[in-house]
């Protein structure tokens, strides 16, 4: 039970802990990802981790911080991937890189899946409410990184444009791009965002590109 | 009961058929976007438009007939939203004035609830199954609207790309803007990922807008 406004004290964890927490959370992302959050009770998750019900609420309060702690280790799971690609990003040759391996993620995945975060936004969001605050951080993480190479690029004088509504209209284009490949079975929708998302950037870049702006 | 490949026998309806017809699926429409798919049973739809289960079994055959018409049905709406915008593309101001429409619709809807085929497409394509046809024909449909309008672009030479990699772009943008436009409840995402689309189209404008390209 948890006041509202008091901040939840974190048991400290053994090793030992941290490691049962981290398989806990392992299969409830799995279990969430094939069926749905709604559809993956926390029955579920102690039938596939074999674990005890005081044991589970030792780890997490409820079902909504156990959702909480899924989002976060997917966001670090799926920033991981992009991983050198998305923080090397210094120019447009940096940029088409980052597109290369997103795509290439997606190939590898047979278009797949989608985007773990795109498939938990869309269920977790529902139609009355907003999401859940670490999926609003995740998102905002993964734009931040982008921007941050954008900035770069702005800095120097390269880019004449604010490099945190490129980086919005990048992820953008990998979601939408993720969400059409996966009902389209094929990764052909996820490289035409990705493309003309990267056209409207280099379309910035200042100043040998030209003015071609909307 | 249906035999694998034999075609369904559609009952021919009564106006009055049509209209119970029509009053279940807009009813489990409604459900089906503020619980998920998954967390609407036949009893919910019974329950909701006061019809008995040989009512409905008269109209739908199972759950995934009744999902299927649900998802016709948010395609037409989802179309007929952006009427006359959508097909009156011919143009890099109209594609603005769709963009804006798009932008607008968002801004009503207070940023929620997201794009009701994205939602459909993100919970019924799962990890290990793509969507049903009628979501990718739903998708490849508002596909073609926007391919239509660059294709006469195309045709009198003021665009120098493929019509149809160009819609694919613009979609996968207006679906990824929407999803990003719920988590963050603010139509910036959306403004961002349809102006970064925009500008990529911009940028292949021919012969005025010179040679930027990725």
């Amino acid at each position: 039970m948890r006041e509202e406004g008091s901040p939840v004290p974190k048991p400290v964890l053994t090793a030992r802990g941290r490691a049962t927490r981290e398989r806990i959370v392992t299969a409830a992302a799995d279990l969430m990802h094939r069926r749905g959050v709604a559809g993956t009770s926390l029955d579920d998750v102690r039938a596939a981790t074999g674990t005890s019900k005081s044991q589970l609420y030792h780890y997490f309060t409820d079902k909504s911080a156990l959702v909480g702690a899924v989002v976060q280790w997917q966001v670090g799971r799926v920033l991981m991937a992009q991983q050198p690609e998305l923080d090397g990003i210094d120019s447009m040759a940096d940029l088409c890189r980052w597109r290369d391996r997103v795509v290439e993620l997606n190939r590898d995945a047979h278009a797949l899946g989608g985007c773990p975060l795109g498939r938990l936004a869309a269920e977790l969001a529902e139609a009355d409410r907003c999401a859940p605050i670490e999926l609003v951080d995740g998102f905002a993480a993964w734009q931040r990184h982008l921007a941050l190479g954008l900035g770069r690029m702005r800095d120097r004088g390269e880019l004449d444009a604010e490099p945190d509504v490129l980086a919005a209209g990048l992820l953008a284009a990998v979601q939408g791009g993720l969400l059409l490949a996966q009902a389209a079975r094929s990764v052909q929708p996820l490289e035409a965002a990705l493309d003309l998302a990267l056209s409207g950037v280099a379309a910035q870049l200042a100043p040998s590109a030209g003015p071609a702006r909307v």
